[in-house]
């Protein structure tokens, strides 16, 4: 898929001149629960619906369209639909979304430590 | 207020052995998205309730009441009560919930970076 330049700002990250404490906006990017869920399992590489609603402990067809949606209008991840039959739908992080790695890698380093 | 034996786990973090995937477990200690919010202005000091309702934009206080109860009750804060009239009640982190500081501050890096 070509990259549209819509979504060139996915792709580039800002150079940060001042940190300030937006945690708010990461936050709100992020969305809810399942979005840390979705976000790890792409980490992985490419996947489908059905994998990651395998893979996603708990998580019901609606909350994961509803977090895919979201994260899709987020610019955290990409949606490819190819013209199989039935219709192949998958899912990838943008840079964007990649670069949400190190907040999960945290998480982990955390439970490790105290959970 | 004296370490209390039932909370020594919230004072010495296990020694990390092996990193697994368990963000879960971080999560579940987490809660919602308030409880970020309350990490992040505890983070500056010990507060009272009053203090985190007007830092923390859009809070009610029954959100509020519960998400401080959560991160109690997972060893993430302590909440100390003065006999005072009214009575004086106020919150401040333990070593558990302070060591919770590295992933906000990778939050605030990708918002700088991303949003």
């Amino acid at each position: 898929m070509s990259l549209k330049e819509s979504n060139i700002d996915n792709y580039i990250p800002k150079i940060p001149k001042i940190i300030d404490c937006r945690i708010e906006k990461t936050l709100n990017v992020i969305g809810g629960k399942w979005s840390f869920y979705v976000i790890r399992e792409l980490f992985d590489g490419i996947k489908r619906f059905g994998e990651l609603q395998r893979q996603i402990n708990g998580v019901s067809p609606k909350a994961l369209t509803d977090t895919l949606r979201h994260l899709e209008v987020q610019g955290v991840l990409e949606r490819e639909a190819f013209a199989t039959v039935p219709v192949t739908v998958q899912y990838k992080l943008t840079p964007k979304g990649e670069d949400l790695h190190q907040i999960l890698i945290e998480m982990k380093l955390w439970a490790a430590k105290w959970a």
